[in-house]
């Protein structure tokens, strides 16, 4: 059978996050809806990241094997016509059969918006958080160098984990403004649970004075989350996209 | 009494238009209710523009003439913790009593966005209309400088007007990629009702080939509506701001 790739853009305000729950809204459950309607096959779908509850995705990935007599490349365009518009499929191909999302060599990268003025603007409500403490750049990039590299992550994860190893390569982590909002991206091969909203909130803590960024390597070492900052919240976050 | 202005910004998604209407939820019946909460006043509130349902603004003006012992600086931050997060006073000032925010001699600036690739991005949805043919840049370009400059706009105004002069003066009309968007930038001093949604219609048919700039003089001096392009949805028009 085939193995199918959906190249998958939503807006995470109202989901329950990506990964299927049978009791709950989520995107992959949607997925799986209209793959029913437009197949008549309960597909089972691999994700490549799980985000959670009103985290956004310019690019996630989603595969899944099919008997359908539907091409690859036109699943975009029929799941689109069933779909909600806060998901979308951006392209849709045919994959090698051995093609598993979460085992290939893939970097991921996360943007995390700050919206840093006075008053939070209306239409960026849902897409960033509002932080008005003036944001001090150069302390972030500071920071944020120190948590480039392979490092245990325990301080930076969520403490419901289940996943035992926190050791995580982490490629780069930039700060930068763009207009009125401050940017943190986050490139990886993988994260612990939460870890770019720590990071982020982490960051920001920095920004505002209340870490010094020559802590961070203290913080890493104590692989304890009480250390590091808060979990931002996630309708800051977008996962932006995948390179091969 | 002083005069107050607030510099709104408001997410039009869920409203029916910024103008005050007894039946309906819009963004200045909002702004009175909250300003009768803050002060037991029934304040007579003069927007500086009508915004249709579903347009943005990052920046809309209202002023009002209040007894209240409120500063008028604290405006913001008072209204502000009143109303929903989809309306937020980005400032607060007194202003002369003979101020009047649709008789001073101001530039309004619109942007018009586009998103133009194949399928829609969910997070721009709300902001942006979705147009999947390739548009020509330099067409429309060349069709926006036609509209520069002292016109009757009829062509380019809703049939059911009330407004019996329809000579308006566009200060500039700019068309820009800004990323997968394509983006119209209108300036001027006023406009005619659904003109700037009339002019983005038109312009994006030019950007198709449905019509030539070139044909663009002989529309406005037609004085005739059916000759320009359809009204672009509401959903794409922000009102960016004010120059004084």
């Amino acid at each position: 059978m085939p193995r199918v790739m959906l190249i998958t853009a939503y807006d995470g305000t109202n989901y329950n996050g990506s990964a299927y729950q049978p009791e709950a809204t989520t995107v992959e459950g949607i997925l799986m809806r209209a793959l029913k309607g437009l197949t008549g096959e309960d597909v089972e779908l691999i994700g490549a990241s799980r985000t959670d509850a009103g985290v956004h995705a310019l690019s996630n990935l989603f595969v899944f094997d099919t008997g359908s007599t539907v091409p690859p490349d036109k699943f975009s365009y029929a799941l689109n016509s069933m779909l909600p518009e806060d998901i979308r499929i951006m392209k849709s191909m045919e994959v090698d059969s051995s093609f598993h999302p979460r085992h290939c060599n893939t970097v991921k990268t996360y943007q995390y918006r700050i919206w840093n003025a006075d008053v939070m603007l209306p239409v960026k409500r849902l897409y960033a958080w509002h932080c008005s403490f003036d944001l001090d750049i150069q302390r972030m990039q500071a920071a944020a160098h120190y948590l480039e590299g392979t490092h245990d992550f325990t301080s930076f994860c969520n403490t419901q984990t289940q996943t035992p190893d926190h050791v995580r390569t982490v490629c780069s982590v930039g700060v930068f403004r763009e207009g009125q909002e401050v940017v943190i991206e986050v490139k990886g091969k993988g994260f612990l649970y939460n870890m770019v909203r720590i990071i982020a909130g982490t960051l920001i803590d920095v920004g505002c004075e209340r870490i010094q960024s020559s802590d961070i390597p203290d913080i890493i070492a104590s692989l304890d989350r009480a250390r590091a900052g808060n979990t931002a919240p996630a309708k800051g976050l977008t996962l932006v996209g995948y390179t091969f």
